[in-house]
């Protein structure tokens, strides 16, 4: 189990401010060694005072602390009762302390690592594929879709046969356009460029602002698909520590543009980042924004998964903090309108003219027919009927997936439940490898992502990446309890591994 | 009027393969002069070998070669007659002795050129488009594009909603490698990379095999889409002389590869090349393959209109000839089944492996309802059926075009008429300026595309595309008149260039 930064040392003299984290730290420490069971009662504020000397305000303080991280739930005139699923959270902040290590800015070797993981997948019989990020077809809503698309074919089957604009359909364009104001982005439908899904943008974003060569700044994890993309484009991957809760450490990327001075861009999905699902505070999103700017690097915003933050929390795209030009938004409709449409899009601030050419020269247009039928779609109140059912199948299956973790893992296994989106990362207890327990349970049908595809480094091996993104059923609840049994076995060297 | 190569020159010794050259150039002279004019029937074999003195077989063998050429027709039992759009024929050969200067590998700048066109193009109200390389989109098979794109719907309507293959759907991918058993080609199914239209199979091809900076030899002229794509790449372009009637100078390409042995690659279009309309002939295609082999020069095929070569003609693939994996294989359905579906594929040779990884990196699947709508109506008599009605519609409308043109441009003015296809490639009477030609149409509503995007030397500028894509018209007729009388006004000075 990981030391807890937050254990009381009372040898120390400690600031108030220091005080209710380390009693926080204390429980804390108690709740993950199972002392304190999910259920349990905690001990009252008037308990804390008398039992650990310490004031109103800080006993109150540190029960916050812990109902904030999730460990904790509050019942009126009941007092705060141990939750189970948060137990066993990750480090909320990513360390510091490791950085130098990180520090060294690599070409990505990552098409070896993820090509290997993923020949493998395909050569093995899947009965269980919790490996993927997009959810279930059937929590999309197809039948709209399917109508829409077919009304846009009857009325206009010349799209099958036209040339179009290499931009994108009008009205898709302006959709689109209007739609991201809740995200606080103010554009001209001129603006959107459509493309092949995120991750086209991402490409010719990265194009326009960087060369073969150059040094991009990454989270650390991220997305495999980004690791491949620079490593495809000759670039090297910077990876910048990001904590599950509050996304990219901007004192790491700061200190990371002092080493670097010629970082050329940094790309990062700031809302349900991708495997950690942190969502970035409004604060550090405006600060980011401010400090790419003052040190001339490119940010190339990778917003997928805005659409399945809960209304509760801040979505807010850190373009809307952009007065420069200096920030690339590239957005996709893959996880929250359709997996299958293949939609993405961009707006590409001071680059905007450069990327209409990259775009022309690449992929030419987009198909019409999808962007029509989407336009169609999204124009329509079922579009929010859609997301808001989609976020609260999600709110739920990620809490049962966590909980089949909770109960199937080992001790010292640690989660992080992210308040939207469909996946878990799972960190496995004593340095285990997760490559063993991908062999492992692939052997039995079951497909995961494991940790040592989203980094260059090895820092992630014992991480894994699991889906919630079908509806959790009897098959997923056996599927979580085998491999917990397969991370038990290779515990206890009871698996040998090739 | 060009110099004629063919011209009787009797003063030199030569051999019997030079004089029906020499006897049948003096006769190109006087039908290029209208000496004798269209319809007009040529004198006698009996006469020919009267007047000039020369053998029955060098007599025959002249009117041979003018008939090959497209400059007479034979009418049974009554002789030879002369035709009319030919009378105008591009320089077949391309002159080897402007090599030199072509011979410095360029970094493509056609960026500003081809923007600044388009923007124009872009600002006018266009009423007629002759600038296109597509075809009017009632030449396609809409209605049953249509019903099979509904049908797919109807059937699978969770392929919007589903994650796919980055390879492509099975049934598509199989139609593909069935329908290439036509042009030579035999591959498996599972070597197919389905693409967003052919340029993104030339933009993955180029960056398996060359680098930033690397040289790349294009025909010249070439279709601009090639040079932006370069340019957007950072590589070299080096154009190579090419002939309307036999595609690049293999001739060219070997003094090429000679004085600059680090060619990565060859990018060309070996059937109906775009602008020029040529279809190699096999042992060219044959010969192609082999030189690129023995140089390690990777070998790029587009192929976005073998589906409209005639039966009379050979379409085999450059691929068809390829034992040791040195072709990449790209090609388009824009031409021949629909423009607006971006359908394209590719077949990578020994960089299958890279390309794979490249097109997921770059746009991971295409969109799977338009390939299984693709592959509904390919597999069907219907598909054959649609290609031969557009192979006789394009024949008719390149004819009409071309008739429009000899009868509406001033004399000087030279065209070739392909075998298929739907572009005109015209050169202008004395060195005028296509640019000018360009805008003085637009201020009319007419839009072509002017020689000087075919290249980026300046030696295309007094050239024109024109599409003939378009069912003739009088529209089309008006339009071919007035461009004639624009040409006819800046040769005298008529209009004053800005």
């Amino acid at each position: 189990m990981r030391k807890s930064p937050l254990s009381l040392s009372p040898s120390q003299s400690v600031t108030p401010q220091l005080l209710y984290r380390q009693l926080a730290g204390h429980y804390l420490a108690a709740i993950q060694s199972n002392t304190l069971a999910p259920g349990e009662r905690m001990p009252s504020v008037r308990d804390l005072m008398q039992q650990h000397q310490v004031s109103l305000s800080t006993a109150l303080q540190a029960l916050r602390y812990l109902e904030q991280d999730g460990w904790l739930e509050a019942r009126p005139r009941s007092g705060y009762f141990v939750l189970p699923a948060r137990r066993m959270a990750l480090a909320e902040e990513p360390n510091l302390s490791t950085m130098p290590a990180l520090m060294s800015a690599q070409y990505a070797g990552i098409h070896e690592r993820v090509s290997g993981v993923i020949a493998q997948g395909h050569g093995a019989s899947v009965t269980l594929d919790l490996s993927g990020a997009s959810c279930a077809p059937e929590l999309y809503a197809v039948e709209a879709l399917k109508n829409a698309a077919i009304r846009t074919l009857r009325k206009q089957p010349q799209v099958l046969t036209s040339m179009m604009s290499h931009r994108g359909n009008p009205a898709f364009r302006q959709v689109l356009a209007k739609r991201s104001l809740a995200i606080g982005i103010k554009m001209a439908p001129e603006e959107v460029i459509v493309t092949h899904g995120c991750i086209e943008g991402i490409n010719l974003a990265l194009r326009a602002v960087a060369q073969a060569g150059d040094t991009v700044a990454v989270e650390s994890p991220t997305y495999y698909g980004l690791l491949q993309v620079l490593e495809s484009l000759g670039m090297r991957a910077l990876e910048i520590p990001t904590s599950p809760r509050t996304g990219i450490s901007i004192e790491a990327l700061q200190l990371a543009s002092q080493t670097y001075p010629d970082i050329k861009a940094l790309v990062l999905v700031p809302n349900l980042q991708n495997p950690l699902g942190s969502i970035m505070p409004d604060e550090h999103k405006a600060q980011l924004v401010a400090l790419c700017q003052e040190h001339g690097m490119a940010l190339i915003e990778d917003d997928s998964y805005s659409g399945l933050v809960p209304e509760t929390s801040s979505a807010r795209a850190l373009k809307s903090w952009d007065r420069s030009g200096n920030v690339i938004y590239c957005a996709s409709l893959n996880k929250v309108l359709a997996p299958g449409m293949r939609l993405g899009w961009m707006a590409g601030g001071r680059w905007q003219a450069r990327l209409e050419m990259l775009k022309f020269a690449h992929t030419r247009a987009n198909e019409e027919w999808s962007q029509i039928a989407a336009a169609d779609f999204m124009a329509s109140a079922a579009y929010e009927r859609h997301l808001r059912r989609l976020r609260d199948a999600l709110r739920l299956q990620r809490a049962r997936t966590a909980d089949a973790i909770a109960r199937h893992f080992p001790v010292g296994t640690r989660i992080n439940v992210p308040d939207g989106g469909a996946l878990l990362w799972v960190e496995l207890p004593a340095q285990l490898s997760s490559k063993a327990v991908f062999e492992s349970a692939l052997k039995e049908g079951i497909k995961i992502a494991p940790g040592l595809m989203f980094s260059n480094s090895n820092r992630f091996n014992h991480f894994l990446r699991l889906s919630c993104g079908q509806p959790f059923s009897p098959r997923i609840e056996y599927g979580i309890k085998r491999l917990g049994e397969i991370v038990e076995d290779l515990l206890a060297g009871r698996v040998r591994v090739a």
